[in-house]
């Protein structure tokens, strides 16, 4: 072990996008008000999120608990240095996401063909030339774009999908000059292993891209791979407050990686995320009231290490007693 | 990034000690029938775990869910190459084990006063005074003896608890010649920077001592404790059936590192575990019903990584609609 290896960050910045308001709200039963949507947003900057995907500009009947994207987009009061976001699934969505003041655009197709075609209704083939559409029509507004590739580290259907694959399609969008690529472990199939050569291999490949990581935690994982990814040398992560956003596939596992639980583990560890923990617990523990249940993220239940729990009150007296008892023996 | 680092087990070995029948059953209300435990001990055996935590020889009183664990460590069919241990807390207990056959007496004591005091309701010298005289017993029982020492990575109310005072617990353990330390993450205070630290201190201090390492999932990080102890040089671990075991300070969070998870971890990432993972996810599938509520465990709910789904029954049809409008555009 070096001074400086995965475990001791030594003030390296990580960059942290929260997308629970689109990933994890999308998933949600219940709709979640517009006005708490905006708090919400509000809340994720003030805590120091530079990144927060705030909503999906699909078809409202599609997607009908984001279907208020418009006005949460227009309505939240901006901060500097923040880029607020929309995941866009066509050209009539990017328009929207443009006509409201989005700031990037998040792009997703999935490199699994099953899956893709059970998710988009489209082909892989039919997704990329209609996002080849939106990423025009992104740059005649000069909005800077992002491509999320779904099940880069497995398909729920399909299984292992070939690195070289996943990486056809990333060449394919870098050639469209699309200014950066989330790799997605859309249903937690990642593991360390396959992560540090994926990640090593693309930030050598593309090293004009700005590569972004989406681990789920549905196996137990998520975190071990945020950490691989680093060592491979990643700095950007998607993560979801409260950990929500789950997986058809898995009922009742955990979510996206839980965005304070990173925070909280990285922050620890000596990197710098530019986030205010207890603002971002804050704004996390407000999720139980919108969605109407718990959430998988555990720092909400349990704190962070170091809030500390009062002795019991007879601690005095149990300790005289057991001195008692010592010499009494 | 060399060719065998944390991230590529290379068919190293890690042992997994099986903890759920111990520190997970003590914090169930409901009681799992005798026969029941006795049926997961040996279904732990036969999916390859080679160390089980079977039982605790506490006052029955205190710890009613336990009340049987003569009849469990007498009655289990023991399967050669398997230590079946258990918790003592005194010399009653060690006999009471020793004479129901326990292969290894696990005693624990806490390296934080005030945690120590609060759970076992004794100085930290009065209980190293008490353990000292099992350690005795189970020397002239012939019987391997290993400590459990509690809050090495932090206490719930003391707060951090400095490495040279854990260590100095440690120093006089080793003095009486025990066989192994576990460092206990008793409330999941433990972080990667920290267990690296530790865990490399403690191998090079006393290399003559079996070291396990025991980690809580409490805040998420349980899986990464693991692998930064692995890289710190760490090759035992404890973990729990399920996920099972709680923290009374910690209401609703996670218990112990899980089982199943960290070996289906490990076992992706080309470590040998010797573990069927398979025979491990079916004992696993047992404790819902025995302890009346879900496991914080996910490869219960999620499967393994590569266990498919099959593709939606419409696909082929998906797909003909799709090129169809792609012809018709």
């Amino acid at each position: 072990m070096t001074a400086q290896n995965v475990w001791r960050g030594a003030g390296r910045r990580i960059e942290i996008c929260d997308v629970g308001l689109r990933d994890g709200l999308q998933m949600e039963a219940q709709f979640v008000p517009t006005q708490d949507k905006i708090v919400l947003v509000e809340a994720l900057a003030a805590a120091g999120l530079t990144k927060i995907e705030v909503t999906s500009f699909t078809s409202p009947t599609a997607i009908p608990a984001l279907r208020d994207a418009e006005i949460v987009m227009r309505e939240i009061v901006r901060r500097p240095g923040v880029a607020y976001t929309a995941l866009v699934p066509n050209v009539r969505g990017a328009e929207r996401a443009i006509e409201s003041g989005t700031d990037e655009l998040n792009l997703v197709m999935s490199v699994s063909e099953t899956h893709n075609l059970a998710n988009l209704r489209m082909t892989r083939a039919q997704s990329f030339a209609a996002l080849s559409q939106v990423i025009a029509v992104a740059r005649g507004a000069g909005v800077p774009v992002n491509v999320s590739l779904s099940c880069v580290f497995g398909c729920p259907m399909e299984g292992d999908v070939p690195h070289e694959e996943a990486f056809a399609w990333v060449q394919r969008f870098a050639d469209l000059g699309v200014a950066g690529i989330t790799l997605c472990d859309t249903t937690g199939m990642a593991y360390p292993t396959q992560v540090v050569q994926a990640v090593a291999a693309a930030l050598a490949r593309w090293p004009q891209l700005a590569f972004t990581l989406h681990f789920h935690n549905t196996r137990g994982l998520g975190l071990a791979n945020v950490l691989a990814a680093i060592d491979a040398g990643a700095t950007r992560f998607d993560a979801s407050l409260g950990g929500l956003g789950g997986c058809p596939y898995a009922p009742g596992a955990s979510g996206n990686v839980c965005t304070e639980e990173v925070v909280h583990a990285l922050q620890l560890m000596g990197y710098d995320t530019g986030i205010d923990l207890p603002a971002l617990l804050a704004a996390a523990r407000r999720l139980p009231a919108l969605i109407g249940h718990e959430v998988p993220g555990q720092i909400t239940k349990a704190g962070q290490r170091l809030d500390l729990h009062p002795p019991p009150p007879g601690l005095p007296a149990i300790r005289e007693r057991a001195l008692a008892r010592a010499a009494a023996a």
